[in-house]
């Protein structure tokens, strides 16, 4: 009789974005004529840029000719846009690496999904709290969590991130072993300085743990002295593994290019005491469980790192920059105490009159027909917090601040 | 102390393909003259078809303006891509399945690689011999292989498939619960009949185990009488999970799609015999480690199924099908016993002299500069067999078995 992952049974509910996707589709039922902004879901609105799309159907047409076709491509990735990743994300920044330290993949998603497979079932993990929930349910379906109670997994570590410590985690008391850092964060929208990231970089290299440094965001930074990876900092090439995506860079969301940075020094432990690189493992995993992004993808992922491509990716990330300050000004302007949106494309506010983050939810739906994202679905230190996004169009952003500024009732 | 995965480290030596590349390189290395044909790896080599090329171009297209843009797609694929494969694949076939029994991915590698996840770590694991190796290594990863002594894993049941039963797996005397089956099969080319694959599905009926079915090669069938779908056998509905690709059907192994489909009514149980449906567990695993496909290539998987795509793809397969009877024929002329190459893109042949597959790759290599598989890299029992692909081109097809008919000593 097959035997089911009872772990998958330890999973709560339904996963957050169905739940808010089922309370917009009553309300549109109710209300068919409402025009509904959604700031919810951290997904992008603009188009690919003009030096992809070229690239895009460059590579379509080599495909349809024998000469110039592609089939299975190296397992983690071209070297074309592997160089073209280490010299304008890493070299730039004083960091080296080498190209197969490199994982091209189809999404961060994945990779952070998937990342925790090379590890044993009993390493203790410590999350931010609140955190993307992918960190927490992947661990969840590998049995490390434990059992869930009280809003919380008995296994885990959470570390609260609030106003009160401006949303820096403390290092913990007890010994972990993988600690998931998402900087800029999901969904705060806050960062760590150098400083704050050197703590966790000893932290780890003391008691042997690993980092998993989810820099999804980094391209969102605008103050020169936080850094966009963390090889930046001293040793973090003993410690850390970093995922990077062309989602948020590049409006990739709908067309999937991600990548996962393995050093060689990374180190990982037997119950007997003996060190393997974790590389090795990784690279075993997505040999043997992946087989490579499509070309098509990867030469469009190039493309972003092209002169062109470039200046037009920061363009639209400049766009998105200047939504999120006029959401961060336009709830200031009216009282509200408003975290991030300088350096990442998430405004994190705290509710009016500590009110419910759901009730927050409703009412914003309600009255002024605004989808955004209840703080509590990222954890139980998210209560009383709530999250927009700034990747909608200028148009709607101004539309939804114009009706928060004047018909939310507060 | 972050502890590593030690199933990982019960993993046999390299892959297999890898070694490969090593005895070829090294090969080169040593006669850089040497015109070298390469009928080892299963991959594809004609170019994509028009109609899939048109789609894809229209495709970026939409990409790169604001009001065609697709952002975050359904995690599970787009309704019509899904709508397409239910008509085209199934509701021809007499089989009736739900829009969200379709799960749309990046490849049957992920998809049958990743299957595994979702039940627990004591079932009994099935696997025919030889076999496609990621069934296996990716149960070797998740601790369900137990320890490899004299070339087998302790706790995996090995059903062998050689010349002497027709490469018919007899029914298991143990009781097993997770049982991979591929067919049209990888690598010996040979399939199942509607009556063999029946007594499976009473086996699994019986048992309360899970098929899980790889029907990556089905387009290559010519038999009428030959299954493409399990669900083609009656009671499969209730036991069984199919795995379906583009790679091998439209040449998509450089483009990457692919789907599996998990009927509602597939239970697996809990330790205290609890049933649960496997979809749920499924679709929440892919909603939380996976982010779709990109719309791009959803859109060329899509002109597979136009008219146009459809005869073009047809086409393709009946020129790989031409190359397969050359081979086979070819070997035959010349004493070899050859199976497969019928309803199947590999051949699959008995060394001559009971020869080692190795000493046999070699001689090819080094005597007529061909590049095959050896047969005991797929399993113990593919000793003493050897497999060549169709995939390649007319020409090199027909050099290379003009050089094993006229210049291989055997």
């Amino acid at each position: 009789m097959a035997i089911l992952n009872e772990h998958y049974l330890k999973l709560q509910g339904s996963y957050l974005f169905a739940e808010i996707a089922t309370r917009v589709t009553n309300y549109k039922h109710e209300h068919p004529d409402a025009k509904i902004i959604r700031l919810g879901i951290g997904d992008v609105t603009k188009p690919l840029a003009p030096a992809i799309i070229t690239s895009l159907h460059t590579a379509v047409e080599e495909m349809g000719k024998a000469e110039t076709f592609r089939g299975y491509g190296p397992d983690q990735g071209y070297e074309f846009l592997i160089n073209k990743i280490i010299e304008h994300d890493y070299t730039i920044r004083g960091v080296q690496l080498e190209p197969d330290e490199i994982f091209v993949s189809d999404g961060s998603k994945s990779d952070v999904g998937n990342i925790q497979e090379i590890f044993g079932p009993d390493n203790i993990v410590a999350i931010t709290d609140p955190v993307y929930p992918v960190y927490l349910d992947t661990n969840v379906m590998a049995g490390r969590a434990g059992a869930y109670q009280d809003g919380r997994y008995t296994n885990i570590v959470y570390l609260p991130c609030h106003a009160e410590n401006g949303f820096v985690p403390e290092l913990p008391t007890q010994k972990v072993d993988m600690i998931y850092l998402c900087v800029p964060n999901n969904p705060t929208g806050t960062t760590l300085s150098k400083v704050e990231l050197k703590k966790w970089v000893d932290y780890a290299k003391k008691h042997g743990s690993i980092i998993l440094f989810d820099a999804a965001y980094e391209s969102y930074i605008q103050d020169p002295d936080i850094p966009h990876s963390i090889y930046e900092i001293e040793g973090a090439k003993d410690v850390a593994i970093e995922f990077r995506s062309f989602s948020k860079t590049a409006g990739f969301t709908g067309t999937r290019c991600a990548y996962t940075v393995v050093p060689k020094t990374v180190m990982a432990y037997t119950t007997g005491g003996e060190a393997y690189p974790l590389h090795q493992l990784w690279n075993r995993r997505q040999s043997t469980k992946f087989n490579g992004v499509p070309y098509i993808i990867q030469r469009g992922a190039e493309a972003v790192y092209s002169p062109a491509g470039q200046q037009q990716i920061k363009e639209t990330i400049k766009y998105y920059m200047t939504n999120a300050k006029i959401i961060r000004e336009g709830l200031q302007s009216i009282g509200l105490q408003v975290f991030g949106g300088v350096n990442a494309p998430y405004i994190w506010l705290k509710t009016p009159h500590s009110m419910d983050s759901w009730a927050f939810f409703d009412k914003l739906l309600n009255e002024i027909n605004v989808v955004g994202t209840p703080g509590s679905g990222f954890g139980p230190t998210g209560a009383g917090y709530f999250r927009l996004t700034a990747f909608g169009s200028r148009e709607n952003t101004e539309l939804a601040v114009e009706r928060i500024k004047t018909k939310l009732h507060i």
